[in-house]
């Protein structure tokens, strides 16, 4: 459940302090170089035209996401921590910030789209750049040592994040393209479990939160009791079988299975299937990663809401697990597809750990600013890079988007 | 803390069961008109123009409150329990139900304001038929009795809720009114405890929901234990000096204090003060159920939304208690005026308890289907009418809610 | 054609200078109180709530309608031209200008509907204040009786627009009330006469605008000549049943019959017939002033926006008459209904005449500020007060309009 | 005047009908190569990603207007009159289509900028497709040329007037890119004539429209006599020195000076300057096609809205020219820079001329729909491709819109 693949801070036994800085130094240079590979390779399949496209506020454009990511390093790292740093650019902190108040004035969200220029050409060198100016402080620091693989670590976790997103909003461009465009016509869905068996969560008072291994983010801390009830969660997640079932049911049409919210929104938004399903003569088709495909049966339903998986999960008889209740039972390895299938929604809100509080400076405003309207989704979906899942991972996104690799796994209490 | 001014289902001791009915039935009908002839004296101040307005979506006319509580009765008691009563007027069930998608088609909730006739007499006949034919029904009712008491109750405790909206409404609709009128000259500001104090709220295992004596709502159950950290809650609640000196050190205008949703909203609504107050030649009032008022600066601030209070609290380097902390403080007499000053935000999403479901029927969503995106306030406030509070209500509404008696207390963890 | 029930400022043969302004004063004194009584004929059928409500931002309160016209009295008349007169309530020139930039600020026009406060019984006694006043004025003015009697005209002409106003808010409201309120019982629809025949305007050079006998607002000058081609009016107006045809021929859904800001709107706002027709069991029905009413095939078709004119008049083969093709003929009389019946849409576009200034002062906002993205309508409608058509009368809307009494006349080139 | 630069069908003198449909074969050829050419010329400049870009929903991306210029030749010409013509993609006449309701259905205009496949090399390999198509039909057709010359003729127009579009479009993208990207760093403003002069207009009965010689647009027909006041033009365009004037007399914050619509615009878009200028430490900038550039005093002023426009005339005590004015003027030579420097707005509604009819079939939705709350200007702009413009030309935009190449010549009657 820990997560190997990038970087971690252990301590080796038996070396001094200064062998131990320089496994971590190697250790992080090769993540820093595996990581940022990555974001190429995600965005390879992807022509410069492709990589501009905004298709909704919320999604950001390909060459944004690559940019945001190298600004974060030279705006948190290389700027404080380099002295002998130049900026790149002065005109890309202002292009490439997200929603950083403390760390000055940005470019208007909705419009990221139309910022072709700098192109795609200047984001791979303003990448390029910075790398190597990223991994000149890696080889070189000594005594600031622990403070810079600190923040480089919390770039590349940051990274990571805007990898998935990479695909979530590029299969969001692509599903309002009439042409169907394939991001990877290879691309299979994830294979998952088939199972219909529940399982006991062990109840009482259990702990959850970051257990300090490995890396974690400010909203997995304070680790905490919680007191679980007595429920049991399915093994495996919702099929599109099941799913066609609530829809032949009047799933869409039932307002009574509905959270009044839930219901405007399949009104306003003519809701009648998971977001980028498709009727043609009778048959359903799902756009994805890999353009137009079939209904697979048996595979876990996706692209789904909160108020979807809370209306599916009352259908049914049943209630969607608490964030706990799931933590506790991935845990113990009950159940499976926890990780690297899809986003699970919790009927958790989103909310701060008892005693939360949210780091000083502009990093401050990672995670702690967002609690509030939104929902909790955890394990990880099969668009998260290899290693970044963990079992306190706190997603979280409102209640009514859709554009995530997002399922339902249900729970019933005893 | 239980509600006796209503009417409470107690056995007496001794009492046989028919004894037991007759004096239920004496003491609903005595309730019964003590609530109806409240509405009648809310709405007395007011003229049939004032009745008719409508100043936001969120907001109800009076006229239209008087007669939905009545469509209540109707719909609910009359139409299902008496075969004899006749429907006073067959288009009234369109314009007066209110979201009870299971009780038939309705009319638009923002353009109630648009239905000056009925007029305002109309209405008033249509109390005085639908008030006539349930007391012939609760004098006369036999074997079906337990059933009829309880509707008759449930719509008590729901006047009720309309009772205090008509005050909240009618405030919002006067506060937007260049004039400034005043709903009640005289009516004055509830005065608050004034205390800097914190109270230690017992820890560990505790019981929270209803405990089965007096009436409650379905969303106080199921009871339950929840597990308290160590927390100290404020035994007063936030003052309008208090806010002051939030506002004079730049509150409303350093985005570090606030949730990433309450600051866009900071800024389009280009809030910089609680929702009532304007600033004359440099001194602030506040719009008042009394008409125009100076800041009193040792009240309790009233009319803040979740965004400011949330927003304060950081500022104040404190917390907002969670609902369980509230009700085990509450029940204790830990705090001062948590009942009939101001509801108090807490920093509980409203959600479904555990093992939470709905009542079958129209009556099933009462409660249930808005529990997402809104947060729970706990005690009651100075415009609730007397006996309906109680340590395990549950009210909610959304974050940027400003226009309900809404205050702050504060907590923090030890 | 000239407007004689009001009031007209003509020398008398004969007379002295000074006889002709005592009889110009009696005359005037007369014109004031029929103009004034008949705001509050309009205004006696409407309950209070009635009065106050507003169904959309172009629609205002009649309560609002009887103040703002006395408002203007006060405003442009008693104060400057009254030294002794004192204001009515400080707050009202706020509350009840309408759009006068020069005359101060103003209440925002979508808030009329909120202003309970002042009530009707006190807009009563304003109307009863100012008519005082301004009778007083009237009886006693000796040197400035020119210019008090010239703004007294503007004034009246000016509460007569509103006249027809109360008429055409009020059935907006009362057509958003599923209750179907009638106005007046018994009103009935306009006669109109029946003729398939078209009449030939005199082509050439013709002059338009107003000749100087009467009233007559600034849009009217300066009279100019035109060059008319050679086209031919229909002598009636378009019916219901030639109406029917359109709808049953696919009218409302052959894009190819609309202008393309039509055809958005159509599809916007889905439009399938005049604005206050419902169909019941295959028949239609058409909202009025007495409340719903079947179609009188034969009466001409009512509630129309330019869009649907123009779509009409494509799909028949014909144009829409410019109006000055429009006042050629009516000055001529050839062309029946010309004024009582309802305004019929031209093909011209609001637009200055040729050397067109608007007055100084706020009296220069009537009517020059709006003359861009509006149609001219000409004659008048039978809501229309007795005296206030004129043939040189420009009346002006937006192109979607449809809550005016608005009809259609063809024409056709030759 | 007339538009000798791409084709004109003139009979030659002594040729026999044969010849004569050869020259005009070979000169429609040439034409055909040089229209297309110069719309490659212009996107030359733009990456695949500034082709894509869509910054407003009334601007198009580069890339799309050069595949519906294409697909105007292969629906219009192509397929109805090549009989061995293979359509590029079955997917392209959805994607690129207009407007042209009758031509079946449409991609959403306010998506183009999602459109990032196909991609810019598909939409070049489309263009040459059509285009070797093209030129066979007219090297080989035979008894149908005059129509299939018609419709190239038609459609080399209808690409002239996206080439100025592409321009005005990339304009209004790279204006909101904050690193103010340059389309041509060597462009230049146009240079305009100097002077205070007004010339005297021929009054009395004229004609407009197109006279028959060379191409014209249906909205220029039919040719038609008007009546022209006495009134002078303004020989030269208003200029940024004059422009400036006007701001710093508060042009933009004086109501008295605006249309009612105008002044809503202004308070709600903050207008105060030009579209695209912009304040920098006291001095003025414009964004240009060169980039952002000093505001040249000399120069006339640009991207004015009619609402602009308007105000200004009022301000300077002047009228903008009718469209008649503006044509009789132009064809007598009496006024500088008709052409080639910027569109002139006037003071006519862009109305149907008397007797106009929309041609039958989807070509016929060209210009007429479109005759609703619009304004007309004349003459050209710098962006206008050589031989585009003409004296009768009726170009057309609403009243807000000031993303086009827009200037003001002022008019005084007399």
């Amino acid at each position: 459940m820990a997560n190997p693949a990038i970087y971690t801070i252990r301590r080796e036994t038996g070396a001094t302090p200064a062998q131990h800085i320089e496994v971590q130094r190697r250790s992080l240079i090769d993540a820093f170089r595996r990581v940022r590979a990555e974001s190429d390779r995600r965005a390879a399949p992807l022509s410069a035209e492709d990589q501009i496209v905004q298709s909704m506020p919320d999604a950001s454009p390909t060459k944004w996401h690559r940019a945001h990511v190298t600004w974060f390093f030279e705006q948190f790292l290389l700027v404080p921590h380099d002295p002998g740093y130049k900026i790149f650019d002065e005109r890309f902190p202002f292009l490439f910030n997200s929603y950083y108040v403390a760390a000055g004035p940005r470019h208007a969200r909705p419009e990221r789209g139309l910022i072709t220029r700098p192109d795609e050409a200047d984001v791979a060198a303003y990448r390029a750049h910075v790398d190597a100016a990223v991994e000149r402080l890696l080889e070189s620091v000594a005594e600031n040592a622990p403070e810079v693989f600190r923040i480089v670590e919390i770039g590349l976790h940051h990274e990571q994040q805007h990898q998935e997103l990479m695909l979530t909003d590029i299969l969001h461009a692509f599903a309002r393209n009439p042409t169907n465009p394939a991001y990877d016509p290879d691309w299979q869905s994830p294979v998952a479990t088939a199972s219909t068996e529940y399982v006991t969560v062990p109840s009482g008072i259990r702990t959850i939160g970051h257990d300090g291994e490995g890396y974690s983010f400010d909203n997995e801390h304070p680790r905490h009791d919680v007191l679980l009830q007595k429920v049991r969660l399915a093994k495996a997640l919702v099929t599109n079988a099941e799913w066609l079932e609530f829809m032949a049911d009047g799933g869409y049409a039932t307002s009574s299975l509905w959270l009044s919210d839930g219901w405007t929104t399949v009104q306003n938004e003519s809701w009648r299937a998971p977001s980028y399903w498709r009727e043609r003569d009778g048959r359903w088709f799902a756009m994805t990663l890999a353009g137009q495909r079939p209904i697979d049966p048996s595979a876990p339903v996706c692209n789904i809401s909160y108020y979807e998986a809370d209306a599916y999960a009352r259908w049914a008889g049943k209630h969607l697990p608490s964030e706990a209740e799931w933590e506790t039972a991935a845990r113990s390895g009950l159940i499976s597809d926890a990780f690297g299938v899809l986003w699970q929604w919790t009927r958790s809100a989103y909310l701060p750990y008892p005693g939360y509080r949210a780091a000083e400076g502009a990093l401050g405003e990672y995670n702690g600013k967002f609690m509030v309207n939104q929902m909790v989704l955890r394990g990880s979906s099969h668009a998260t890079p290899a290693g970044h899942e963990r079992v306190s991972y706190r997603n979280f996104f409102y209640p009514p988007a859709r554009w995530q690799f997002t399922g339902v796994r249900l729970a019933e209490f005893v």
